[in-house]
């Protein structure tokens, strides 16, 4: 049987992740999956939530963000892209590293490259606005290519008649 | 450009989530977004499944789940939404607690207050016939606002045409 | 108020999991969704990626994957399906056993039987090259129903006007 032939309305070449992990290995796959898919035309839009908001920091490393004594308690363990644990096997914090190393060696884009990329692209990133009120974080401490602080339900709105992945 | 005028199928306004995880940040997730997107009008299906079945027993604490040996030993450490870990920053149970306290001091709806409003909204909760199966649990276990006890296939049709999120 | 006939577009019924995970439970999640999907007739797409191309190994068991030192070391701890860990309640690796006990108990298919199923249901399997490609593994490495090493817009486009999920 022949496949009819399908008009795609445009609205539809729309990837939409709502990035929850800060897991290295996740946030790979996360901006692995952004660029590939702006790099073929597609309408990217990336929603940093809870440990996500991680990867969209400007202060890498680990140091206290927010305001206050317990949003450092979670700072200290939030360390941006630099001291993302990989989510399986994490032996010792030497995972990301053995990662990074097989990347290099096997020439494919680092964590960092990949969100160099993905700003290059114009991927579009967004910051979830309950999350950063829970963890303390404010606008100012993230990377000014956020181009907003949404909800919830403007997120899903923007995704609409795309695909959706929470990663 | 002017982006062109789209009218949308009622159904495209429909958000299905699996919820898999039992982890207290992703069950977090799963309401925020259930909340969300009900609360500007989306029909909202909720197919809880495995650990995720635990944000919908009417027992909540640690406490053994159904019938037999094996499930009490899943029962044990499936605790419910009080005792939900956090999937990533868990120093010996505190995490959750330290959630709670930021969600409250910044106003942020607790967890427990986001599934009252997930069924105050009309959220459809639905729960997996095979994960219940293995894990021993029966319908009697599941809070009343569970409306069915379903398969994948039902499910994923119940889903079409709208965006669907595993978490 | 009666719900419209909906005239579904063939191509929306259409499944596609992104499998990243290595986990256990999470694996029996994918072939439960995928087999359950392909029973009623749903064109099935699995693009399997990082810790999931362990479930599409030809060598299962505990044994180095790929070439060189540093793939050997995840090979070791990347042990294919009858030692995938699970995500959560893993005590000593005897979890995934007990899974298998209740699956067994409660005539549930267990997770080779369910890959054996979507291998039957003309479950569509892919493999992703980046992710092969920093990991070591080459195509030999995967069992041959594998139909085509990809890499994320080939998937995103095949996924198109369907569910996608990432798992």
């Amino acid at each position: 049987m022949a496949t009819p032939e399908i008009t795609l309305d445009p609205t539809t070449k729309k990837l939409s992740i709502i990035g929850f992990s800060g897991d290295f290995d996740k946030l790979v796959a996360v901006f692995t999956l952004a660029t590939g898919a702006a790099s073929v035309g597609y309408e990217v839009n990336l929603f940093f939530t809870f440990w996500g908001l991680d990867a969209i920091k400007i202060k890498q490393g680990r140091s206290p963000v927010g305001k206050g004594f317990l949003p450092k308690v979670f700072g200290i363990f939030m360390g941006g892209l630099k001291s993302a644990p990989v989510s399986r096997l994490n032996f010792g914090g030497i995972s990301p590293q053995i990662f990074r190393h097989l990347m290099r060696k096997n020439n494919v884009a680092t964590l960092e490259e990949l969100v160099d990329a993905a700003k290059a692209l114009e991927v579009n990133f967004y910051a979830c606005e309950m999350a950063m009120h829970i963890l303390g974080i404010g606008k100012e401490d993230l990377i000014p290519e956020v181009k907003e602080v949404l909800g919830v339900a403007s997120f899903l709105k923007m995704s609409e008649n795309g695909q959706t992945l929470f990663i």
